[in-house]
């Protein structure tokens, strides 16, 4: 799934080029291509699929020129991640009626490539065993507010780190956040999900049957030419929702495995903070040649080989492009997206 | 003069583009430019001379065009004001012995142009009466330390505004700057002089005799092609000395007209702020579309169209350009001369 926008990461991330699609690390690699690269290890290229929304086609085509046209599924409006997923279930079962698959977000990041592959491996083997819904689950370490929780309750038999779900919490309040920490019962959900795609249609029919019957169709209506006029005509008609609303949340078939795989969702220059290596201050720098003087705890970001002197600063977002400038006290990250209303209000689009 | 080097300015003044040779106030003018224009006003532009180093010869041409190339005096070494001054004089002297001018930095900013010009013209009329050394100088309004002070005696008769200098004294300590201050009997010294080109030559050879027996030649080696070699041979043997120290400091016949003339030598971003239109804040954006949150008395300064966005800072700098961006606050601009070895030492000369 890439078709997601934002405005968290201004100004490296844009309305016009989201932070999937952006090099985050300096490593020569966007975020979308190391999460395929991640993917690769595990599924054979030709059964990677993408959907993203058809604004990015252009790009992802750019980034991912290994890709088979076919394999690029373009959303022509934005619905959020329940649609996509019905949608990719539909479009795999109709080439294999039996086949299982992982949805994950192509803007995070995991650092545990090994613990990751193992937790795919393993949840692929769940989930082909019966009809389940299975997420990924991280073990909450802080109360961060702008996660999703999953509530697990009974242990599977035979399976150390395998969880019914007892609910999903999106996004709580500060102390709500520090209660689930505190219980020891809740995980951040990473939004990876395994199943298999007749499980996933199954789910849909009955806990959306609406959005589910659009979806229902003869399979030809998914492959060639077909699938693209069929999915422009139905596709802005379907309810925008989550997928952890629409079904994962809902049916009683899903699970949740618990595993530690250095996973951020890069939701924020914060968490981008958190995961970085930093200096004996505290400081994170990205991409650039930097000297920072006197500086805590800041994050200082640009692109290119710019070069880049902070002095005094603590706490502080410094986020450099090439037409826009960012310097703000990461506590005030929030309002960020207020900023960027501003700046297309008095500026123009170009610069969001 | 437009031969200055200097990186108080940096990332905006480099060494390859001192600060005469900026667009500071995104006027679409260099402060180079502003001056001549100023000058031209006054003084047919047939009659303007400029002297700089070698190495910003084309500098000089690019932003000149109209300026013809024999008026130009390129310096094949640095040696401080001192010879320049003496240089001009003969250079102009070998022309019209009976000659005055006046000397003025290309790097300083006057606001109130019809004063400078009355100045100006009353300056000559004095200097042109008698053997006379002239500079203006401006009531000193703060006991800034990074200025020259020109201490002032007697009045002349039949001039409110002109007096002998008693004494020179450059860049004093704070405490004696508010001494300065609180005595009425210093003004800062503008830089600029006025004179005749043979009170300028006698000056010189009664206070710096050995420096002026290098320059003491017959007119035709101020002339074409022998004029290039033979300052190509005899500057680079000079002593490096301010024409402050060298003549105005110490002849019996040096003045100052004082006038208050909206003058800075921007000496420092500090300078800068002072003399820039601010808003309620006490913020000062250059050539930048900017949007500042909580902000006082910054200074952001930006190339081109960039858009720069600053929440939270007091008293800071915020420079960008191209390849380099500078936040410091503004207590601790003297560092930057500090910064720039440092920049220079980790990331090359491409960035200083």
């Amino acid at each position: 799934m890439c078709g997601g926008a934002g405005t968290r990461f201004w100004p490296f991330s844009r309305e016009s080029r989201p932070k999937q699609f952006i090099d985050f690390f300096g490593t020569g690699q966007t975020l979308l291509q190391m999460t395929v690269d991640r993917v690769r290890r595990l599924v054979p290229e030709e059964n990677i699929i993408l959907i993203t929304n058809e604004q990015y086609a252009d790009t992802v085509r750019e980034q991912l020129p290994g890709l088979s046209q076919e394999h690029i599924l373009l959303e022509p409006a934005r619905r959020d991640t329940a649609p996509a997923v019905l949608w990719a279930a539909h479009h795999i079962a109709a080439r294999n009626p039996e086949a299982s698959f992982v949805t994950l977000p192509s803007d995070h990041v995991i650092l545990r490539e090994t613990d990751f592959q193992e937790a795919l491996r393993r949840g692929f083997e769940f989930v082909e065993q019966a009809d389940r819904l299975l997420a990924l689950g991280l073990p909450a370490k802080a109360p961060n507010t702008a996660y999703s929780y999953i509530q697990k309750e009974d242990k599977m038999p035979r399976h150390d780190d395998i969880f019914r779900i007892k609910t999903i919490a999106e996004k709580p309040g500060r102390e709500m956040a520090e209660i689930f920490v505190r219980s020891g019962e809740f995980l951040w959900n990473a939004g990876i999900y395994l199943w298999k795609a007749k499980s996933v249609i199954s789910a849909f029919n009955k806990d959306v049957p609406d959005m589910a019957s659009r979806f229902d169709v003869e399979p030809e209506f998914y492959r060639g030419e077909a699938e693209k006029d069929f999915i422009d005509d139905v596709y802005p008609k379907t309810s925008s929702l989550p997928v952890e609303y629409a079904i994962m949340d809902r049916a009683a078939n899903s699970y949740v495995l618990e595993a530690d795989l250095g996973w951020s969702d890069l939701s924020t220059w914060n968490a981008l903070h958190a995961i970085s290596p930093k200096n004996k201050d505290g400081n994170v720098t990205q991409n650039c040649r930097s000297l920072l003087y006197d500086c805590k705890d800041c994050i200082v970001a640009a692109e290119g080989e710019k070069v880049i002197v902070v002095s005094g600063l603590k706490d502080y977002i410094v986020a450099d492009t090439d037409n826009a400038l960012l310097i703000c006290p990461i506590e005030a990250e929030q309002r960020i997206r207020n900023i960027v209303n501003d700046i297309r209000e008095r500026f123009g689009n170009e610069f969001t």
